[in-house]
């Protein structure tokens, strides 16, 4: 999607792909094969670049700021990325800062997380605090004896602990805000995201909140794009408990939350990503429409969405975006994005033609 | 622009270009290289192909009749082809459907310019049968003398000719026609094209023409589409004078006329070509907003737009497009579209945005 956008704007760009089965690499002409993981494969990728950015967070950020010590321009900086690969980090920070935050603490050891309880009450939910998405890494432990079992397995991966309160949840949010080199800064009307078993099913804007609620967000979110120093997309998650939010997590990246502004905003958070890195003016970010609704294509086991994908163009207004990715059960292969005048009407028609291509409707 | 839709979709495309300074195979994973004119070149790239389509018309019409008796899926048609390359046939066939066109004769010699001009009087103009655009293959005759000169350069150039009436023009519509094998067809909202020096200059949607008008070119596209057997995007192209539309010429592909719709329809024009020549259901045609502009962005001798497009992406709401074509006088680089409320407002911040990147603004 970011090099759709790139190819509207005319913007060379070379992809680092780990392999000839990345989905950029099945498309497009520039690119280049090695590992985020690798010093020298970095290095040789940062010659042929005026800019380095990225589509995730797994890439070291010691590397990062050896290549920005030798002159490469990399945005998001290292800074920046450092914190969106640390969950620990993030919230030691905000917390710091004096924003709100779910009542948390590095887990040391399973009394660390009964002592917690005492306070928070069982159960509480225990995060990893690198690595995790759509839902892996969080656990729920209901008692002493989960936490014992969860920490001593993290323990034998590797993986460090948080563990914070079990938020009673009204609804999750997502700001999105764009930043340039120089300090400007956008924001996107707060979305509302709808997450089944840990992965994000839906994403809808406007947020149907209060409108104090979402500007308080709004507010938030560009205090912590400032903080982390972000250049380029960042994505702050939040939950919404009881009339206040909470900031959950952020990404430094083009992200799943923001995928409806391909259309549903007058710019994409794709090519508003490539304006803010490049450092050219940001984009407009009001919606193009009353409503807009994205639902998620995940992976059911019942086959590879392109083969649904005549029945899903059937849907009146529903914008298919398939991935290329081979399909697998609980992996994101596509989304749908239907904007529109009534909600539950464009709601439910996203919601519907990403079953199609699931293969999982009724019909 | 093609290429992004099908990127979107998920569809594979391989795309037959002349060589490495083609803009696609700047930019796309899958390029053969080969000529549309070279009957190996055509039948190794049909071998890749389920479905082979165009987005020029500079192919010849009897390989494609080849490729079609050969069993290779051709979309739009060698017959569809045919009548777009062949200005007369056009004419012939769409006056004898009934259909209003200027008036009008193919010409032998210069006598038959002016035995025609003793009806339509001068001046007159004269039109390359095949090959034109932009401007080329189009000349104005204002007597005998002129006639004489432009049939003998023709003649010489072995371009054959058609004379027609100076017709006084009060504006000049695109229809837009997507259609299917099945002969479902779909229309998009009659739109206005601005020609400047036989360059067009603007799109603006919807047309500011009587609805009967609209209607009326609504209802000749789709005769036009059937007639011609369309098959994939068709665009039908109309003179307004004296309240009634006259049908110019037809372009079978995705049409400069259409790419307002990228932003500015429900369903684009590259990714309706796409369902079309797919067989798939067709996609919604409404506008996205209440108006919307298009301005083309026409080499001008200042140098090369991307050095200019900073300046464009700080005009608010304007969604820039560059085709990372070499800078030349009268090319078309790249286009500049603006959705909105306001009619002035939007076709002034488009056509400014694409002045920038021309690089002929006043500032």
């Amino acid at each position: 999607m970011l090099l759709e956008a790139a190819c509207a704007l005319d913007v060379q760009v070379e992809v680092l792909a780990e392999s000839a089965a990345d989905a950029a690499s099945q498309v497009w002409g520039g690119v280049q094969y090695g590992s985020g993981s690798v010093a020298q494969d970095l290095r040789a990728f940062a010659e042929v670049c005026d800019v380095m950015t990225f589509d995730h967070e797994h890439v070291d950020v010691a590397m990062l700021e050896q290549l920005e010590r030798s002159g490469v321009t990399v945005r998001p900086s290292a800074k920046t990325m450092s914190f969106a690969q640390d969950k620990g980090r993030q919230r030691a920070e905000f917390e710091s800062a004096g924003l709100p935050v779910p009542a948390w603490r590095l887990v040391v050891d399973a009394t660390t997380v009964q002592e917690f309880a005492q306070t928070s009450g069982w159960p509480v939910i225990l995060k990893a605090l690198r690595g995790g998405y759509d839902g892996r890494g969080v656990w729920v432990a209901e008692s002493l004896g989960d936490a014992e079992h969860l920490v001593a397995a993290a323990h034998d991966r590797g993986h460090a602990l948080l563990v914070e309160e079990r938020v009673d949840i009204d609804c999750e949010l997502a700001v999105l805000v764009a930043r340039r080199p120089s300090g400007e800064t956008v924001t996107y009307p707060a979305l509302e995201t709808v997450q089944v078993d840990g992965i994000c099913r839906e994403v809808l804007g406007p947020a149907r909140v209060a409108s104090q609620l979402a500007e308080h967000a709004d507010v938030i979110a560009r205090q912590i794009a400032e903080l982390v120093d972000s250049v380029g997309m960042l994505a702050v998650e939040f939950l919404v408990s009881q009339d206040r939010v909470l900031v959950n997590e952020i990404a430094a990246r083009p992200h799943n939350s923001g995928h409806l502004t391909i259309e549903g905003a007058i710019t994409s958070q794709f090519e508003q990503h490539l304006r803010a890195v490049l450092d050219w003016p940001l984009g407009e970010t009001a919606l193009t429409a009353p409503w807009v609704a994205m639902a998620n294509v995940i992976g059911s086991g019942h086959g590879d969405p392109a083969a649904q994908r005549h029945r899903a163009l059937a849907v009146p207004a529903a914008r298919v975006h398939l991935y290329g990715k081979q399909a697998r059960p609980g992996r994101k292969l596509g989304h749908v994005t239907v904007c529109g005048e009534e909600f539950d009407d464009v709601r439910a028609r996203a919601l519907h033609a990403a079953e199609l291509l699931m293969g999982v409707d009724g019909a």
